[in-house]
């Protein structure tokens, strides 16, 4: 089992078979302790996010991966909840539209970028097309790679151009998994989220493992790092996304803007 | 001079000052000729659109950018007169608004990228961000080189996902532009298109020729080749764009789709 250090080192071969998917490596037992932490990385990442906006000059996005059931959308919940709605957008990317698929794969996710002084989250993104084409067998090895390629090009051209950006995978154990399915099935309130298609896609989960050993493998890069988050115990998965951004955000050395000249002077009318 | 090819040879020196501005070595001097070699034109330009449309296929991105006067609107309107304009779609790209700004100098074009069976045309295009920020300063030797690199990329992401790309620089001399600008100034129907700013962009004239240079040099790929088209005679200028996107289009080897099976049996009632 790897270390403490979640950080997919550029140029490594992953094995996810390899990394925790409990979260006790990273977090205390004290539950109390924990939750009182996730709640003042919360206040710091709030006041990070304004300092952001304010300085308008940087650019954070934020990459979700996951299975089914990991908690992409619980985690944008849990760790931004708090953060100011006009400085955070979230850009979900479902299965591809006709009229998207009519384009190269990269063309529906450029327009949701950030803007400087934004953060935006990608609920899935870019990386569903080395996935799901490929378990499916609608793409080979060679395009695969190809894309790979292409989209560290892109990640290196926003990174060039003023965005932080920082990927997670959410790892979940497959026996989490089916205890999350059979509580979607079984409780009343939240069936409504289990899908038929869940259980074809969980047939094909040493597929998807192996697709995403390749992914994580082909595009961790300096620029734009993967994260492999424990995500079996929802607390700590919480705790060390939030402490990744916060760390993130404080390594750009970022200073609220000097006030306009003479404004200190101007008479309020 | 060069010989009859405008085509800037991929990894080659570009120096503008070879390159003819006029079209005297690509079209005859029979002016009735000519015109109605354009006429032909125009329509087999139409029947290779119709038949990019219903394969549904390919993509084929036309990039223009020249000095002022030489003419990109003008090419629009005479090369693609007649072609369905549910086909063919315009973008034009003027001053970055701050909003745009903001963002990736990528980001504003991506979206403007053709569908498949579509011809997408960048009326100027991203290269404004290796000109304009280039000859006042805003970004230096390094910056610029890193930006030919990224657009090299994303290029070639658009051409391996299906997008044809031809780009066209068209090429004036100055003596030509200062006729055009007099005309501009003295006609009163024309004189709504002179601005003020064209002639401090004149007076600029060897600094935006020294980085025509370098991003012609730089950016000329087996992908995406850049055209140097003669422009001081519109007709010349007109012929040599009509001929090479034909040409582009006729090495697509389309065809149109089978019909669905059962279709030639269907009772029309």
């Amino acid at each position: 089992m790897k270390p403490r250090d979640t950080r997919v080192k550029p140029g490594s071969r992953v094995s996810l078979a390899d990394w925790h998917t409990d979260g006790d490596a990273f977090v205390g037992k004290d539950k109390a302790a924990s939750m009182a932490r996730l709640d003042d990385d919360r206040v710091r990442l709030e006041e990070l996010q304004e300092l952001l906006y304010a300085e308008g000059k940087h650019r954070l996005l934020v990459v979700l991966q996951a299975m089914d059931t990991a908690g992409k959308d619980s985690t944008i919940r849990h760790v931004f909840r708090g953060v100011d709605p006009l400085g955070v957008r979230v850009a979900n990317f479902g299965v591809p539209s006709t009229h998207e698929l009519r384009h190269d794969y990269l063309w529906r996710v450029h327009p949701h970028v950030p803007a400087s002084g934004e953060i935006a989250i990608f609920n899935r993104s870019h990386y569903e097309d080395v996935l799901v084409p490929r378990v499916n067998g609608a793409i080979g090895h060679a395009e695969c790679e190809r894309r790979y390629r292409q989209i560290n090009d892109f990640e290196r051209m926003l990174s060039e151009t003023g965005t932080t950006i920082r990927k997670f995978y959410l790892h979940i154990s497959k026996d989490e998994q089916k205890k999350r399915l059979e509580a979607r099935r079984d409780t009343p309130k939240k069936r409504w989220k289990f899908q038929p298609g869940d259980l074809a896609v969980r047939a094909q989960w040493d597929d998807y493992r192996a697709a995403y050993d390749a992914l994580l493998s082909a595009t961790s890069t300096r620029h734009a790092p993967w994260h492999v988050v424990p995500a079996d115990d929802k607390l700590a998965r919480n705790l060390i996304v939030s402490a990744l951004l916060i760390e993130a955000l404080e390594g750009l050395d970022m200073r609220y803007p000097e006030p306009v000249a003479g404004v200190a002077g101007t008479p309020i009318i």
